[in-house]
């Protein structure tokens, strides 16, 4: 059976340009700066988010601890956003791998108030661990993007304090495509930034960190150190190179399905659903006790051809991507229904 | 000069009894479990906070930073309230001896909100670090003391998930006088607890760390990692045991002086101080921009054989401890008018 | 210009099978166990190496890494020797993921007097770290196979220590030729065995770990730490199958291919080679300084289409691969004749 | 009853002098850096050893470790010798609170070539970690003292490659006795230098670290990080003045004392003593099997009043100190006849 997968962008499989690309990839020993599908790459995303260099690293939890690991020295403090992925979904490998301190903030929908950023930095003091990076994340993994001013605004606190800031932009053309803007409009608000090959975009495995040559250059160290020193990783990169030209502009339809699939179900009486926070390709909603079971709907649903992940503190998450297309949603739309009724 | 010393009650001097029974104080070599007066010292420390078994340990932060690594696997998360000491006031060092992830939990004057802390607790994910460790801290670094009612609950749900709780009781003895209860009430809603023989106990140097006889013995290899295996240590021991048995009593007294201290400051016009908030030795207030700039206090206080330190986050902090009597409180609160007239 | 690649054996290009695989490989996410690929090899390098279970890992580094950090608990010792790859090639990673400390003993060409591990083992002592782990290479990345004899002898030392052994087998396939068994002969004395898909059998990325099912289940929670958890890993998995399927039976050319290589270059007067030495597909030697000074060398070759590394430790080594034919090594060694002879 | 106690010199007891400085020392809080005799022995022993500024530290094993911490960057590699104490006896900490990999080599009785030292001095390599230290133990744990030439042509390398020495001096001063030099003989040939206070000196408690002011002041932050920071520790430092003003004359006694119990124990048939090993106050010796079971001794010795470990490595160590004179020396030896002929 073909199913539809809602649980997450991660699902998606590459297309045929990219199987393609693939098998005719030139590769070379990466370790050596040999591989020039892998350079090609590495030139290319530097070019697209405005940063002097760039480097493939096997997943976007990769290229965010690696990255924590480069600016950071260990013992450090590291303010970010409570609800924010490298905190919530990275296993604690930031006391593992940078040996940080996180120093999370209340986080309005993803936002973090640059004042409270501010008050959070730390003054000289025996007591005290130094500050040494500010985390955002951007499209943030609660589906909803962060304005261009609050990124502005962090930036700005960042360097008066001479700190680096870090985007975790795992979704970071969908966050461009939401905005309508170029995405260097919003890197240009970061010292560094890790974006995904795969997800939205399709390509199978790989993520790429983005900053200073000086940066990549400590990166692409610290990176061996990590398992992350690849062969020949031009077979990826090329994939990944489809990835960033072709497929970006796709992600505003997964928008639009998914802000068409959130209108539809907010209809149902008892599904409730905050439309405004479906800026990307993710639907967040629950439903109330007498109307359904949340618990059950993945088993219902998995007999009839969709895949979807259990509710996590209270809330389904339903993610489109580029497989699934409008008449998959309708499909979504009505076999909700027929449960729904059913019962 | 002579100075009266309110930067914390870290500064107290030992007594001329505890002189006395360290020059008297027989020891041996601790690292071969041969010290008598450290096996008398961790013997009695354990029966007055009812547990199995204590370990004498060189600081607050050591002892604190042992439990973490005692409890904890690396890469374990702990929950704690934002503004503990623990977060706040060692170092970062929680990334780097222990190696865990902290999760902090906004606090309320230092109680944290039990169902807070459930639903931060981990589940089984592969993307999730598991919960290792709950953190309390009693009496507060902020001068409240926390309830009892808000212990037992952390400690009922800690027991339901199966994690253990520590204490952070570096002024477990000032909780156990402002609460009047025996220290056993408070620590029996914890796992373990490190509490100071030094601040306002008097004792120069060294804490204890107290748990089950299990806990304890893998702490005291731990203890060898950290440096902390010390050899003729029933010098500091012998302190500590007066400490303990004698000074106890008079925490009451530095907690009526401060609140004396917090009464009449709080009449002067232009300073803001909670009364509510003075449970113990320490008197938080700010002064009105136009009374006074509290940048410059230190230095004039000085010159009148006063030490304060500077403000932290916009309040100054007064502590009392067993050197400074009834009538020294007098002559700061005539210091402090004297120098608000001058001006 | 099409280069001969004598650097190392990690600069195989896949085949063209390999690509094809590649390019029709059913894939999934990896992440929820649900890539068909990658499932298929992992249970097919768990047999092919007699394991309950094996992982896929993006490279050899991150499989021995991974090991340490799943084997031992921080602050362990693990008993190597010092010429092992872990310890020399691999930047110092055992002291910062595992947080274990090594303790090398002199090896013999790549062996170890199992008595000599034996009087490393720890006892009981509050001063000594525990004894986590042995590790082994074979085939060593010094060029020469461990008698199976020596692995079933460190073996036996481990399991009356109830101590775990760690196969670094990076070419464990090559060693397998050598020795013409089977690879579980060797395997079987170990407890969990990382080997290459890439190097000799030419796969572009990726290794596998294997070990009980237990240490599996906790290595994949480890590898999402270390960021190690890919997407559609299938694509790299499907080359993976091609390399340990189709590959492993060209090994032997490439052992014939160094050891023609060999005995050519030792009949070049002030070349040095120990013959005995060449096990596998690697070729060291040095050369008399009044023949030739080796740090030119690298720069004539590469004029005549061949790449090699320059001196280490004053040897050169010259590795082949399934890409490098009988006809390749005449005019390698053609090469050198000739540039040995216009000086 | 009054041992004598051979298991170590870390069992000595202050001396009636140490403990009236104790009674008497006038203290403060040396977080702040307010305690004078803190201040005072600090820049004692700094001056002592011709370094610009030095550290009080709880242990010995506090201040190598956090000298390794201060000197390196965690994954730098640290070149020592094998059997030196920080491998050996520091519980595996270097793993843990530096994060760094130890390289060993080989010891001529603690002694290390200094071409062999200068040979694993990493190169610029994506494989390799970066050298960050370089250790030597000065008088060794042995009992040997490592001469000056030797010292001197480490530190020359060392200083050829900018890389910092590191001299454990755990027992510095029983070092210049036998050298028959002033300490800064020794120190000028290390970068910084830990050593101790307690042991030999007799002081209860404490260890200093020496060197440039710098390295001070940064070593002074990670000290509170490893919770080091004490607060009224002028009560140790008392103790530790007279240690290094009073106590450094009466170590040649102590080494005269173990080379005449050396000497004693050698002529008894079946005892075997290397005399040129009795360098300071420690003998190593063991018993041919025939004679006696060294696994006895220690049970039969006590029974007489004396205190022994059992044997490490097939070999016992008798260690004398301050508190075991001339008669005692005589009536270990006494005992140990008696024990051997009953049998």
């Amino acid at each position: 059976m073909n199913f539809i997968d809602l649980r997450s962008d991660t699902v998606t499989k590459p297309t045929e340009k990219m199987r393609k690309a693939m098998y005719e990839a030139e590769v070379g020993d990466d370790v050596y700066g040999d591989d020039p599908t892998v350079n090609e790459l590495e030139s290319y995303a530097a070019e697209l988010v405005g940063k002097e260099a760039s480097l493939f690293v096997p997943s976007g939890t990769f290229g965010n601890q690696l990255s924590l690991f480069t600016h950071c020295t260990r013992g450090n403090e590291v303010i970010l956003g409570e609800d924010c992925h490298i905190l919530m979904h990275e296993v604690g490998a930031p006391a593992v791998i940078a040996g940080v301190q996180l120093r999370p903030i209340k986080s309005n929908k993803g936002e973090i108030d640059p004042l409270e950023i501010e008050k959070r930095i730390r003054g000289v003091d025996i007591h005290f661990p130094e500050t040494g990076l500010i985390c955002v994340e951007n499209a943030h993994s609660n589906g909803r993007v962060i304005s261009l001013e609050n990124m502005r605004e962090i930036y700005t606190i960042a360097r008066n304090h001479n700190l680096p800031v870090h985007l975790d932009g795992a979704r970071l053309f969908n966050a461009a495509a939401y905005l309508n803007v170029d995405p260097k409009e919003i890197t240009q608000y970061c010292s560094s930034v890790m974006f995904c090959l795969s997800k939205g975009l399709c390509a199978p495995v790989g993520s790429m960190v983005a900053g200073s040559k000086d940066f990549i250059e400590k990166a692409r160290k610290k990176r061996k150190i990590m398992g992350g020193g690849l062969r020949q990783a031009g077979i990826l990169a090329a994939a990944g190179l489809v990835a960033l030209k072709d497929m970006r502009k796709y992600l505003m339809e997964d928008h639009q399905n998914a802000l068409y699939l959130g209108e539809e179900l907010s209809k149902i009486p008892g599904i409730n659903i905050n439309l405004d926070d479906i800026n990307i390709n993710m639907v967040f909603f629950n439903m109330n006790d007498e109307l359904y079971d949340m618990n059950n709907l993945a088993k219902e649903f998995y007999k009839k051809g969709i895949k979807i992940n259990g509710p996590e503190n209270g809330e389904l998450r339903f993610v489109t991507n580029y497989w699934i297309k409008r008449k998959d949603i309708d499909y979504i739309i009505n076999t909700m229904k027929e449960i729904l009724n059913r019962k």
